[in-house]
C-alpha cells in the first residue's frame, strides 16, 4: 500500500475513522508509532444529525468533515482511502481493494451496519440511514413521491406514497419521525397546495412496549406525547414481518400501505472476514476488559462492533453509540501509548455514562443526564448545544448553527432539493 | 398532467426554471394566465458559482434553490418536476415523462448544454461542469485522483493523476483554473505531504489567441498575468483534437498525458424535438425582435437557448450568459402581461450590456463595466458582492458568506468529501 515502514516504530493500523477510530488516532504518540488509518470514505461522518440531512434540515457536507483536515499532522501518520475486505490474523495483514498492509497492532474500529434481521424482502425494499448518501436518497425520496403524488388520479396510490412508516423507536426513529411531522406542519402543505396534507400520515413502529428503550420511563413518555401531538401515528408492541415495497405487514394481520419504509429498527457489527465463531458475540467482536480480542493479543476492537459483557449494567455489551466509542478510543490509545511501560498496572475500562438525548422537534427534547432529566424547550437548547460542540470543525459548527438559526424563524427546511435522484430498485407505479 | 384547465385563463407553460424561465414565471400576471412552470430538477441552479463547488469551496446546497420555495404563490400557479422530450407545435402540446399537457402560450427557457463539436471520445472521457451533479463528480474526481497518486509507485501515472488539463479559457475556465491553483497552493500540499505537489500541473488550453474572449483585452490580459502567476501553464492558439482519457492531442502534434480534462470549451442550445432546420440556427432557436419563434405566433425562446441576430453588436447572438437571461425574462413578461392590450405599442427587446466579471483567486478578479474596469482586490469584492446578492434565497447568501470569510482567513477549501464516488466510463490504472 506504498507506506514506509520506520525502524523500530510499531505499526498500528486503526480500520475506521468513526468516533471510536478518530479518537484513538489522534491520540496515539506519534513518537512511538506509525499510525495508518483506514476508511472507505474521506470524511468523518457525525451520525447523530444524519436524520437532519434526510429531512432537508441540514445540507450534508456540514455533518461530514474531511479526515485529512481533521489529523493534519504528518509525523508517523498516514490515512488511507480504501475498503478492507480480509484480515490475515496469521499473516498479520489486512487486504483491501488497493493492496494490502501487514500491522503489528491492528485496531477494529469499523463501527456498525443496518441490521434487517435477514429479511431479503425489507433489506430490497425499505431504506436505512446510516451513512450521508443513504440520507440524501432518503431526502430524494420523500420529495420525489411528493412530486408523484401530485400527479396520480389514483387516490389509493396518492395515499401510498404519503405514507411514512419508520421502523425502530430508538433515537434515530424518533428524531427522524419527528422532524418529518414538522415538514408535514410547516413545509409541505405550502409547497404542495394541490395536495390535500391530511392525506400524509407518519407511523412509527417499535416492538417493545415503550419508546427510547434506552432512556428513562419518564422521557421515553415525554416522546410519545410530544410526537402524538405532532400527528405522530404510534404503533407499540409492534414486530414487522415483511414489506413488499407497497405494504408493511405486521405481526396479528395488521398492515399500513406506503411506498416509504424507513428501517431503523437494527444496527450490528461490521466485521471483517478473518475471524471466526469463537471471536465474536451478538455480531460484534468480543473483547477482554482491555479492550484487547480474546484470541489475538494485538487485535483490539472499539466502538460499536466492540463487544464486551462484563459489565453487569450492560450485560448485552455498551450501547453502540458515540459515547462509549469515544471513551474506548480515548482509554485504548493511553493503554497502547503505555506499552514500553508495561509494568505499571493497566486498569480495566470502565465505561461512564454521561447521558442520553433525543430532539421531537421545535422546541421540544428529553435529556437523562445522570443527576438531571430535562425536557421541552431547556432540553432542545441542551440538545443543540452539545451536538454543535461536538460536531467536528469550526466551518461545520457555524453553518450547522446558521441554518438552525434560519429555520427557527422562518419555519422552513432550507435544502429540500433532489439532486441525485433515488431510484428504487423496484419502481412502485 | 393532473393540471386543471381554468376558463378565461389562458395556459402558458415555460420549460426550464433557470434565470429566464424564473424571471418570466416570477412576473407573469396571475390574472390573465395559467402558469405552469417545468423542469427536470425541482432547484434552481446559479451555474456561475459551479466551479467553487467542483473546487471544493462552496457546497451544493448554498447554490441551488427549490423552485417551489422561491414561487410560493399559489394562485394560477403550478410547478412540475419532469422532462420534456417532445413539443408538438400542430396539437400545441407537450410530452414529458409525466404525461402530457395542452398550452396555450409556451416559453422556452431550456438553457445550454455542453457542446463537443461532435467529438464522441472527448464526451466519454472528459467531465463537463453544467449542472450539479457534475460538479459534483468533479469534485470527486479531484480527490479520488490525488487519493490513488499517493498509492501508484508508477511516476508517469502519478503525473498523470496529478494532471489537470481544462479546455476553454473563457470565464468558467478562468475561474476554474484559478480556483484549482489556489487548492495546489493552499490545500493539497498539506492534505497529501507524501505527495510531490510539484508534479501537479494545471493546463489551461484556449482555441483563440486570448483568454475571456468576451471581455476587454486588459481584462483578459490582467486574467493571463494572474494565472500564470499562479502557476498554470497557459495554451493560446491551442485547439483540442482528441482525448482518450490519458492522452489529450492537439494540433501540431502536441499532447499532455492527463486523467483529468475538464470541458469547458463550449455550450449549445438545448433544443427539445419537435422544431425543424428552419427554426434553428447557431443550435438555438431562432427569434425575432420579440423573442417570438419565426413560424409559431404563441412560441417564444429566451435565455441561453434563443437567437436573436438583428442587433449588430451581437451578429452571433447574445451572449449565454446571465444578464441576457434575466432581462429577456423580464420583458417578455411584461409583454404577455399587455396580450390583452395588444394594440398597445409594444417595442422590441434591447439588450443592455451590464458588464462582465471572473474571479482569478484570492483578492485577484477582473470586472469590465460599461464605464468602469477593475482589477485586484476591488474587483474581487466587487464579485463577490454582487454574486452573494445575486443567489436565490436568504440561507444561500449567509451560508455562502460564511463559507468564504471562513476560508479567507483558514485558506482551506472546507468540503473536499467524497461523498459520491466517481467511476470514469472506462477505468484508468
Amino acid at each position: 500500500m506504498n507506506i514506509p515502514k520506520v525502524n523500530n516504530l510499531k505499526r498500528v493500523i486503526i480500520i475506521g475513522a468513526g468516533f471510536a477510530g478518530l479518537q484513538v488516532a489522534k491520540k496515539l504518540r506519534r513518537d512511538k508509532f506509525q499510525v495508518v488509518l483506514i476508511d472507505q470514505n474521506n470524511y468523518h461522518t457525525f451520525q447523530p444529525l444524519l436524520y437532519q440531512v434526510a429531512t432537508a434540515g441540514l445540507e450534508p457536507d456540514s455533518i461530514a468533515h474531511s479526515i485529512r483536515n481533521i489529523i493534519k499532522e504528518t509525523k508517523n501518520f498516514f490515512f488511507r482511502l480504501a475498503f478492507v475486505h480480509y484480515i490475515s490474523t496469521k499473516e498479520q495483514k489486512i487486504y483491501t481493494n488497493v493492496g494490502n498492509l501487514s500491522y503489528d497492532y491492528l485496531i477494529l474500529a469499523t463501527g456498525s451496519i443496518t441490521n434487517y434481521f435477514g429479511n431479503k424482502n425489507i433489506e430490497s425494499f425499505a431504506l436505512p440511514m446510516k451513512s450521508i448518501p443513504e440520507a440524501l436518497n432518503l431526502r430524494s425520496l420523500i420529495l420525489q413521491d411528493f412530486e408523484s403524488a401530485l400527479l396520480t388520479k389514483n387516490d389509493k396510490e396518492k395515499k401510498r406514497l404519503m405514507t411514512f412508516v419508520i421502523v425502530g423507536g430508538g433515537p434515530t426513529g424518533v428524531e427522524l419521525a419527528g422532524a418529518l411531522a414538522e415538514m408535514k406542519r410547516y413545509v409541505l402543505p405550502y409547497d404542495y397546495p394541490d395536495l390535500d396534507i391530511q392525506h400524509m400520515n407518519i407511523h412509527l413502529l417499535q416492538a417493545t412496549s415503550r419508546l427510547l428503550d434506552g432512556m428513562s420511563q419518564k422521557s421515553a413518555k415525554q416522546a410519545y406525547d410530544n410526537l402524538k401531538e405532532l400527528g405522530v401515528i404510534i404503533w407499540l408492541n409492534c414486530l414487522v414481518k415483511d414489506y413488499n415495497g407497497e405494504i408493511v405487514s405486521m405481526e396479528k394481520n395488521k398492515k399500513i400501505e406506503s411506498s416509504n419504509v424507513i428501517w431503523a429498527a437494527g444496527v450490528k457489527g461490521a466485521i471483517i472476514k478473518g475471524f471466526s465463531e469463537e471471536d465474536i458475540e451478538g455480531s460484534r467482536i468480543l473483547v477482554n476488559d482491555y479492550l484487547r480480542t480474546i484470541r489475538y493479543k494485538n487485535i483490539f476492537a472499539i466502538g460499536d462492533v466492540s463487544y464486551m459483557n462484563s459489565n453487569k449494567h450492560y450485560p448485552n455489551g455498551y450501547p453502540m453509540t458515540a459515547q462509549p466509542a469515544i471513551q474506548q478510543g480515548n482509554y485504548l490509545a493511553k493503554n497502547l501509548n503505555c506499552v514500553l511501560c508495561e509494568n505499571k498496572n493497566i486498569k480495566p475500562f470502565v465505561y461512564k455514562n454521561l447521558g442520553s438525548m433525543a430532539t421531537i422537534g421545535r422546541n421540544k427534547a428529553v435529556c437523562d443526564f445522570p443527576y438531571l432529566k430535562l425536557k421541552g424547550f431547556l432540553a432542545w437548547i441542551v440538545w443543540m448545544f452539545i451536538h454543535l460542540v461536538s460536531l467536528v470543525g469550526f466551518r461545520n459548527r457555524v453553518i450547522a448553527l446558521t441554518n438552525w438559526i434560519i429555520q427557527y424563524f422562518h419555519y422552513h427546511k432550507s435544502v429540500r432539493l433532489i439532486i441525485r435522484p433515488f431510484h428504487r430498485k423496484k419502481k412502485i407505479i
